[in-house]
């Protein structure tokens, strides 16, 4: 089967907004509200960060427990591994995810400022100065055949539509509006020219856009 | 994780019907509309027997995709198997579905007339007299610590049902009435005392019930 590009359980706010301004280190979301964002996913049997049994096996958790099946690689941008902008002062920083971080696959991560590789785990991190399309090449080859994850942020996951190299896509819109910060969308309706789109609410109240390309 | 037991793509009329009268060789579903029930998983990127390229992206397609997602074994009912029954008058029936099954697991088959176990592609045919929960013993131990799929048909699921062995269950119920044939309930509710559950309309027609275990 031929290799996707997919964006995965991505979260936004009803008005298209995946995170606040004055985004740092205690703060991942600026001030924005995350948990309004994430919690329909951490609630799910299958969220990758779930540490104690239990959890839902409704809708929520076929878009969770889907994160890992195919995926060889992902791509994020800067911001999303980390809050420093600029050179690198040190290389201390690896990542918000501990020692175990749930990708398990080659991490490309998108930067002007490339530093060593790093392994973590069952992940290793790359960094690389370049374009969508380079990325993608590089994501493609060390994916083994499997499907390549746009893991964000908002920055990056433009940056690849832009580029129209995504081929699947799957957002969970929140019913919390934030008015501010980094957008990804005004609407949805703005991608129909290029993509299918399903609208599905759940349960937990979020809405479930399910998009495929024409 | 604990192993689970679970039902997938189960499909059903909406007055709870899995076949009509009358299956034969010609007709797996006996007189009842069989497209009517599958046509949602067969219009989807990852329905098994897809041999094109195409298909949708959208819910129906994280249930197909779901299919294989950490299933190590299946146990079906003879009646699934094929449309003989009886005691066996020869073994060249080796089920519907070519040289290529698409199990890619053992598969047990519950009968009163065991067989020789046979391997067919990447899946084997193993052939059990035994009760629900014998049954399932032998199937954790072959799935290698992940999930057993309870393959159908609707008497078997219910026997497994009855004897409180699944814990996660998937039906699609279609917007069409058969009337009579083998039953699996009069409604989803009778379930309640037992299972979650949340019914999630699709826009292919088809309300996925999805059910886990309180």
């Amino acid at each position: 089967m031929k290799q996707l590009v997919r964006v995965q359980n991505f979260m936004l706010s009803s008005d298209g907004y995946g995170a606040g301004e004055g985004q740092s280190l205690d703060r991942p979301f600026g001030d924005a509200d995350g948990p309004a964002l994430f919690s329909w996913a951490g609630a799910t049997a299958h969220w990758p960060n779930r540490t104690d049994p239990g959890g839902t096996y409704g809708l929520d958790d076929y878009c969770t427990r889907d994160y890992r099946n195919n995926i060889g690689a992902e791509i994020m941008g800067r911001n999303k591994f980390g809050p420093q902008r600029g050179p690198w002062e040190n290389y201390d920083w690896q990542g918000w995810w501990g020692d175990e971080p749930p990708f398990r696959t080659p991490v490309f991560v998108l930067t002007h400022h490339p530093r060593p590789s790093f392994t973590l785990g069952a992940t290793t991190f790359h960094f690389l100065d370049a374009s969508p399309k380079e990325a993608l090449a590089r994501a493609f080859d060390a994916a083994d055949g499997m499907d390549v994850r746009i893991g964000g942020g908002i920055e990056t996951v433009r940056q690849f539509l832009d580029a129209d190299l995504i081929d699947t896509m799957h957002v969970a819109v929140a019913s919390v509006e934030f008015g501010r910060g980094e957008r990804l969308w005004v609407s949805a309706d703005e991608l129909l020219d290029r993509f299918h789109l399903e609208r599905i609410p759940s349960p937990s109240g979020v809405v479930h856009h399910f998009f495929w390309r024409r």
